[in-house]
């Protein structure tokens, strides 16, 4: 991962030894630029909004042979410098996947518009009418990894919902980011809306990362997508507020009374179904009194899982299944590949005592038939979605019929689980009267 | 107001210089002794946190001569400093105080839970019963001035909401923030609840503010309460979510249609009704068509508000009528006093020009008879709150019907405006299945 990322190292030594530069003087230039860009687009109807996006999907295809072009370009440096294929492979583009990108984009104008949803409102005993009315953020900032899909994605969801955005990308798809981000303004152009509601700070290298972390006041929120490193990167060093997402160490707990066949069905599912996403099952807990740990565990070593496990667990496994002993390492990681921790627990307790120590707040499940205890795992498990019997990969926008996902949201502030349009609009209290004042 | 909290450029060198200090390992002791606590306050009934709300208010009734004398020995040592008469005041506790106190915790315990509230909820089409439920944020920090009724406040908002709290209040007022707490915490262990939901870091001084500040994951949101300064330094130095609140730069813009009489009683009630609160109005700019401004400057006038205008206002001003010329600090200004600057624009145009420039996103107010001027008004103006024809004093919890007020956020993400209790808590998705998996 830390190959599709500029160094977090580096972002934190220009934090710690800065001065004003000239570069951050340009980019607070773009951040005013995109202001400007977000007061037209805050008052777009849906219908402009979504021509817009209908007319970048159209310009993706028209524009293809360039983007093309210039993902080939990137390709071919990232991989002279070593690039391994599966990075190489995530930044790729091909017609298949501009037409995924277009078909997406169209999609999203389907969607019904997050802003001007009145969210509460009340006349009150002066006659003081009152609504808070969903309004868009102003002005996003985006910073990610080398993948070229993000960028549209971003700009697509963005647009949708009425913000301004600035993108900073990995710098390994420069090339292609620009591209694309041409294919976006010229379709902005096309329809009258303002090309710079959609701008980039790649030509700055890192440090436009860095001013886009200052930029308190001029940039409303800052959402990381990308590994840990990233994101913790960027939590570290914003002052403005961001939103953190992503970060997925998933459990799920077997409980005594859970049923075996289920049991076996819901834990392939969540771990290999698609194991490098982040509601895939990391850490299995199974109660010693359970049936179901030698058929879970056969059944996903037959699925290719490897399997680490603690020393109770060991001694349970049957011949012919293989596992490595699991330490703290193994309770702490987020595989995102086909590995899996598994532990032995004698109570519900336990199993909540060691979720709370290594949980990173994203999914957690309990398989179980007893009322007491799944009440009990909802109550105290403090995680954005808690799942009584079913898979932890439903923790998903488009599974929740949220339409569009813009990320897991992990902490609490503002959005907490997988967030969908809503949750890049803010609110706006409008008060109308007729003369009152406070007595 | 400097004179109420820590030096800001103390916390900063506090900052950029750190090793890991016992002090650092102390506080985030307190924070997991909260965490623990709040584990168990998130299950308690609204009748069990309504008892202990009631409590402490017997308490502080009981224990009141201590908590006198602890005020005491704080006020006589400020006062020997050479602190102000004004601050003086607000670091007084006494009998008709502490009354108040107990009264506002009586009518805390009266409200609604803000907790258990479903935001959403549906089935979906495989069956899955979703559900986002409001749950407690978890573990909330305060930092603060010597207010020492700010205690018993926060300590109240965050325990009604299910909330574990640390406070971090002005070193002035110590002595009887500790008699506060001790009041406190016996009323928590008389109902049953934790002692530890309610924990202080005045012993670290210092330094137990800026580890509050690097408690990201011990310490769910932090909320600075007090002045300009105060929050700057926190929103600057925290990797803990914040949520500003307070900075209130406030405009009215008096349109050509206004009438005079309702514009004339509107200013007076917007800066003259409590001019020490952050909704009341600090710019006004009037139109040059308007009728108004003569009538509005003579009525402020009169009341004692000193008038900083533009030279267009000044040569507009009758005889009789003083006022200084303003210049850009003027515009920026949050007096909080009886003082006002006052503008002269050609157009809607310019007064939304001057505001954007100029306004903290708190309140603004449009006072006019036109409705295609007050629609753009409402649209084109980005604050937490816009008014149409009333006084920028509604801007408030209790005005707004939100029962109790934690502050007034001026940021984005979370809350926006006044906030209540609700603004306390995070959502919890909770879904039941029974052995769903993905497709």
């Amino acid at each position: 991962m830390t190959d599709l990322i500029d160094s977090a190292a580096a972002y934190e030594a220009d934090a710690g030894n800065r001065e004003p530069q000239p570069v951050e003087d340009e980019v607070f230039a773009i951040a005013d630029r995109a202001r400007a860009a977000s007061r037209k687009l805050a008052r777009a109807t849906r219908a402009w909004k979504d021509r817009a996006l209908l007319a970048i999907g159209a310009e993706l295809l028209a524009q293809q042979d360039r983007v093309l072009a210039a993902n080939a370009v990137d390709i071919a440096a990232a991989r002279e410098s070593g690039t391994s294929a599966a990075l190489l492979d995530r930044m790729s583009l091909n017609a298949e996947r501009i037409a995924k990108l277009a078909a997406a984009l169209a999609g999203l104008a389907a969607l019904p518009d997050p802003v001007g949803t009145v969210v509460r409102g009340q006349t009150l005993p002066n006659g003081l009418r009152l609504r808070q009315v969903s309004v868009p953020m102003g002005v996003v900032a985006a910073i990610y990894e080398a993948r070229p899909n993000v960028t549209i994605d971003i700009a697509g969801l963005a647009l949708k919902s009425g913000n301004a955005v600035i993108l900073r990308g990995g710098s390994a798809v420069a090339q292609t980011n620009l591209a694309l981000l041409n294919v976006i303004r010229d379709a902005l152009e096309q329809v009258g809306l303002p090309a710079d509601a959609v701008q980039s700070v790649d030509a700055y290298g890192r440090e436009g990362g860095a001013v886009l972390m200052r930029a308190r006041g001029r940039v409303d929120v800052l959402i990381p997508r990308g590994g840990r490193e990233l994101i913790q990167t960027v939590v570290n060093n914003s002052s403005v507020p961001v939103i953190e997402t992503g970060e997925g160490n998933v459990h799920i707990f077997i409980d005594e009374s859970a049923p075996v066949g289920s049991a076996v069905e819901i834990l392939l599912n969540s771990k290999t179904q698609r194991p490098s996403v982040c509601n895939t099952v990391e850490t299995l807990l199974v109660h010693s009194a359970s049936p179901a740990l030698v058929p879970v565990l056969t059944a996903l070593a037959e699925a290719g899982v490897r399997l680490h496990v603690d020393a109770r667990v060991m001694s349970a496994l049957p011949a012919g299944i293989e596992a490595s002993l699991a330490d703290d390492t193994d309770w702490a990681t987020e595989y995102m590949d086909l590995d899996l921790a598994v532990g032995m627990v004698d109570s519900l307790d336990e199993a909540i005592r060691h979720i709370r120590r290594w949980t990173t707040g994203h999914t957690e499940a309990i398989l179980s038939n007893d009322l007491g205890h799944t009440e009990r795992f909802v109550a105290e498990v403090d995680s954005a979605a808690v799942i009584v019997n079913a898979s932890t990969r439903f923790t998903d926008g488009g599974e929740f019929g949220l339409g569009a996902e813009v990320g897991i949201s992990t902490q609490k502030l503002h959005a907490r689980g997988p967030m969908g349009l809503a949750e890049l609009t803010t609110t706006k209290w409008i008060v109308h009267g007729e003369g009152q004042v406070r007595g």
